[in-house]
């Protein structure tokens, strides 16, 4: 099978499987959830072994210790991941939900009710997790999947799709609602992302490369995900005690995400007071690099520059700025900012309502960390990722993100005048 | 000024005067567009003279009557685009608008509001009202406009672009909200296209070639407007009057539009008794083009083929196709139908709830003509185009789809666990 074959055939079936997973009852759709979960558990020792290839070959090509560790999978990761499978169970059907009813004075009645996508194209790492979390978001909102995990994986993901597909044998949703491209030049990437009439849309997770790619070469509309460079702005106001506990929280409890803090802002006059002691407990985990102004006040530092202000780290190394005022501060988040998850601490209403308002970021906080932006944190019970666009969803998607909708209009014989 | 210089300038212009535009009151905005349209009839002669160029250019280069016509304007035309500003003006304002609020059990209020997309680009053609409409719609949400219309309207466009930004100087609402791209070069519509991180979104307004381009060259993300290769489905118990109605409507009420219909549909059941009666008074009026069973049955037809059935006429010509079944017709209409209106003639209830639950189109109808999939017929008070795409809005698009939305989150200094 050529590359071009694989992709385009693949999602083909996926678009007519489709038309099936859009005609299933939510009852249905949970009882095939259920039984891909319980066929993963069962199948764990074939799936171990298939993982196994996958990190030997890892190892073998000088894999990093951390994306081994990500590509992983023991009997616990798995039950984990079937796990997972039953909280999308446990969560409410979005499809067929009404989102309109209007009548017009022609005596037209028009209902606008929510429906499937279609044809989800998800474009992702060496995570296995992904290939199951990704396939039970899709089939619960009655989408069929078309699966490109990275190819340090492709062991792993070839024997989970195939377990998952036949689970679905004894369910009323198609195995076809599955697919995963196993051709692991990039080509097929490409091809993905230019599959208009076959894709309805393409997600991508994983780092700043991948998603940069995809945006710039789909036709496909994409759905972009993940870019994080936050800030915490420490006011003038702040409570010290809250502004290092959230400053740490936001920086290192786990900085290799998206929504960890890059840039921690602070207000001139928070920072005579107590710099030392912001940055004192910070210092200790990560390196500071600072502005002129913060390495005259603290002596942990080095240098920041414009770059650093623009990187995502994701690791530990933290910028700080001091700045003359809030407007100062909103000025740097707009001009560094990725629009991600952003937040102030104060104890000025004022200035908080200033920021909320004046901040255009999916996610804004007042007196809380931007850890948070996650679509479990904000109780959607399943993420498919966090939009970083403004089209169709911002911020944590959960379930309605994989939706469209549609018009209904019932008439006696209305013709347009 | 180069091509690069002139659209990154005024892209970033937008995106600076966007940052104001997304901070004032509805009242602002409505006093806003009320001087425009002011400004637009105190200033007719001077627009008309302006666009007696454009016309004299036009004719100059043999472009087509049609085309002049959308070109023209008079002091008749000028006073309806002032009068659809007025509607603007008073339409909700949907900035602001909560779409959810919750609390979570760590104490964490989250908010979710309806905010500006910020910058929107238009792009459409020689068509001078598009360039009002679009600009009062994007300043009502609290957007800025980068307009790029037709480069045979372009005295027009400068004109009327002129008197609406003077007119914003003695409002709320910066100048700059108002940008229009001079240059007439299709590297500027390409520049747009990629200016990522200046324009939040595209949308084209215009033929399918000008849509084509913009979907197959954008990284920006693009809603889609505007192909609609739309079906009437004459079902078996379907009135034969109210068929007639429908198919003619559909059909002939204004043929160049993306809603009017191209293929007719017919149960082979009504066609043995109808076929003559409903084609009749369609043939009088537009070309017939028939499938085998159709050319039997009615004689005044020419063979249809399958590019015809996959191709957008906007003209007066009509395919027709003879089907045994309600699923044959659902095929056809998941084969070549372009997901823009559908519509089903039926007394069959069963028939008419399948029809509205299998076809995936932005809007679907029973018993009622496809021209109604329009944001004024649908009550929305002004449209911006018909997304026929499935991301962000489907169908006819109000104010709403010209917004996204951000979360604001209260806490009292949550870190994550």
């Amino acid at each position: 099978m050529s590359t071009v074959s694989e992709v385009k055939q693949k999602a083909l079936l996926a678009k007519q499987a489709a038309v099936l997973t859009n005609n299933v009852t939510t009852e249905q759709k949970n009882e095939a959830l259920l039984a891909m979960a319980s066929a993963l558990i069962a199948h764990s020792d074939d799936i171990i072994a298939a993982n196994h290839i996958d990190l030997e070959n890892g190892r073998k090509n000088g894999t990093s210790k951390s994306l081994l560790d990500r590509l992983a999978l023991n009997k616990e990761r798995i039950e984990g991941i079937a796990e997972g499978l039953r909280q999308i169970v446990a969560l409410e059907d979005p499809v067929g939900e009404q989102l309109e009813q209007f009548s017009r004075p022609n005596g037209l009645r028009i209902k606008q009710i929510r429906v499937p996508l279609g044809v989800i194209g998800m474009i992702y790492e060496a995570r296995p997790n992904v290939t199951v979390d990704a396939t039970g978001l899709c089939l619960k909102t009655g989408n069929t999947v078309v699966l490109r995990g990275g190819s340090a994986a492709i062991e792993s993901n070839r024997k989970i799709v195939e377990v998952m597909r036949k689970a679905l044998a004894s369910t009323a949703l198609p195995a076809d609602a599955i697919q995963l491209i196993e051709d692991s030049d990039r080509a097929s990437v490409n091809e993905m992302l230019k599959a208009n009439g076959l894709l309805d849309v393409v997600i991508p997770r994983g780092g700043a490369s991948l998603i940069r790619t995809v945006v710039e070469n789909a036709t496909v509309p994409v759905i972009e995900t993940g870019a994080g460079i936050c800030h915490t702005f420490v006011d003038e106001s702040a409570q010290l005690n809250m502004a290092i506990e959230i400053a740490l929280n936001a920086k290192v409890q786990r900085p290799s995400v998206c929504n960890s803090m890059e840039t921690l802002l602070v207000h001139k006059q928070f920072a005579e007071k107590h710099l030392e002691a912001l940055l004192a407990p910070l210092a200790e985990k990560v390196e500071i690099r600072g502005c002129a102004r913060t390495l005259e006040g603290f002596t942990g530092a080095v240098p920041a520059t414009d770059e650093d202000y623009a990187t995502e780290y994701n690791d530990y190394i933290l910028n700080v700025r001091i700045v003359d005022s809030l407007d100062e501060a909103l000025a740097h988040i707009s001009k560094f900012g990725t629009m991600h998850s952003e937040c102030i601490v104060t104890e000025d209403e004022d200035h908080a309502a200033a920021f909320l308002q004046r901040v255009d970021a999916a996610a804004v906080y007042h007196n809380a960390s931007t850890r948070f932006t996650d679509g479990f944190e904000f109780g959607f019970g399943a993420e498919i990722g966090i939009s970083t666009q403004k089209l169709h969803a911002r911020g944590p998607m959960g379930l309605p993100a994989l939706t469209s909708s549609k018009y209904l209009i019932q008439g006696n014989g209305q013709i347009r005048q």
